[in-house]
């Protein structure tokens, strides 16, 4: 795999860089700017790592996290390079009018603007960290046990721990050099997967005993006073929709969450090509084909049956 | 790795082979035992692949499955060699009292009993596929599409998809390879994680549901009752008890599954250096450190007593 020339010169001949991720920072964001923060040190250079959001806790483990900064000074950025990862328009990072010495983009996300003098944007690879990796070769940096962290985390994350059709031989080949470096699979797994608190784990089954199947879909629901009795928080629910996926005859999962009495935040989930997308901006939400949302207002039956009846009819369910 | 030059000999030199592998058996066994059928066939060899138990549900893509048999005649038997394959005792198999030509085993567990006049038991291992790999490389078996997505399948689970311990670099590598033969790492996921019954998946919740947490220890059960009221079997339970793992605070989960009134299967999971393998070893039970299992008899209070009892004393918990 080849990394485009202008993007090592411009690695190699800057000193003073930006490295700018996405809001709402996942596995694969995270790993790769930390990992190429420690990179771009190790030939000297300046780096800062910036995102708008917090790092979520279970990303805490992560070497280098506690250095990345959440707000920038304008005045003090004009003479720095900025390289995004992960994404590819400063809209997606928060830095929307803020202007750089020389800009950049590593990422495997489709185009959404034309930003970036200098741009490495490959959407079929798994991971930007895959990317990162292979301009770490390149450079010829030596990966230390904090880069091969960084970068295999970032893989995972993004392959859904190997399970997504993105995974291939050379993921995995890639991944075994990262152990070779340094990156301990159960250490990160364990810090990914098995750190929820005992409140997250009973919400879980709280929310799983509310399961009902219509057709080819699965319904749970969170309350607000479920959060209570568990001392739990919205983003405890994270991932929770997927699971009902599980079973072989749903295609889609949707997941209501309680904002205030009659408002629910809805979380659909969906297998191959069954496009929750499209359902999803009909109720002026967002999303990609098999992870989108919206907010409905109603009683809990009402917004199943709102969505029941527009799953059907939109998608065939 | 260098594999036992006898038993190459044998495997090369013998024309007729039963392999058998565990009661209750898993993608390690099932898998193992098929890529070992598929590769012995395409030496002329004569291969008859023998479970005791029938194949749970969710392995039932694995190329060659349905071919294995569950019942064997023993004066047809005699004059043919047995490989023991995911096991080293008869017992662990349900042949007690049958006799072969000549006996091996090609295994990852303790050695339970002296049995097998070649064999090749390698417990640091992470999965029996991995040796039968090694195995087909040495005898130069092509490794077709079929026999590929049998062993990436017992690699896959007996490393948890990749986030156990045992995971190392050389486990990526050789599963890189299957790939490239032809396993598909998605379709076996999907297969493996996303086919379960509505059933199962209402098992999982009435399991979820006995959820009692004592010290760092999650305990679960199942009856009889449930299998019956979901329209499940104890198969069906597989992958239950690493559910409560994902508590960062649990160090073993416990699942108790009734066999009849007064009697429990038990099945222990934990964490890191915490050997549970010593407390069903306890209990006249076997397995591996982080993943072991034995039999107790008692009303389920005092099952659970007496399992938190001996976690405590022997492993500090």
């Amino acid at each position: 795999m080849k990394v485009p020339s202008d993007l090592l010169s411009f690695l190699e001949q800057e000193d003073n860089f930006i490295i700018a991720t996405h809001i709402n920072p996942d596995g694969d964001a995270l790993g790769s700017a930390l990992a190429l923060m420690f990179a771009l040190e190790s030939k000297g250079k300046k780096v800062t790592v910036f995102d708008r959001d917090r790092v979520p806790d279970f990303y805490r483990f992560l070497p280098g996290q506690e250095r990345i900064v959440n707000i920038l000074n304008e005045s003090e950025v004009k003479s720095k390079n900025i390289i995004l990862v992960d994404c590819n328009s400063l809209e997606r990072t928060g830095l929307d009018n803020f202007t750089f010495r020389k800009t950049s983009v590593i990422d495997h996300h489709e185009i959404e603007k034309n930003f970036g003098e200098i741009k490495w944007i490959v959407p079929e690879i798994a991971a930007t960290g895959i990317l990162i990796f292979q301009i770490l070769n390149q450079l010829k940096v030596t990966l230390t046990p904090e880069i091969a962290t960084n970068l295999y985390t970032a893989i995972v994350i993004d392959t859904g721990a190997f399970r997504y059709a993105n995974t291939n031989a050379d993921v995995l080949r890639i991944s075994a050099q990262l152990i070779d470096a340094g990156a301990d699979p159960a250490y990160i797994s364990n810090n990914l997967y098995e750190m929820w608190s005992n409140g997250r784990f009973k919400l879980l089954i709280k929310v799983l005993n509310t399961l009902e199947i219509r057709n080819e879909m699965a319904f749970t629901f969170v309350t607000k006073q479920m959060f209570e009795e568990t001392g739990t928080f919205p983003d405890d629910t994270e991932n929770f929709a997927n699971f009902p996926r599980m079973m072989g005859n749903i295609k889609v999962s949707v997941l209501l969450r309680q904002l205030d009495d009659e408002t629910w935040k809805i979380s659909l989930r969906s297998k191959g090509n069954v496009n929750v997308a499209k359902v999803a901006a009909l109720f002026d939400g967002g999303g990609h084909k098999n992870a989108a949302g919206c907010k409905i207002k109603g009683s809990i039956e009402e917004v199943k049956n709102k969505l029941a009846e527009t799953l059907q009819i939109v998608l065939n369910i």
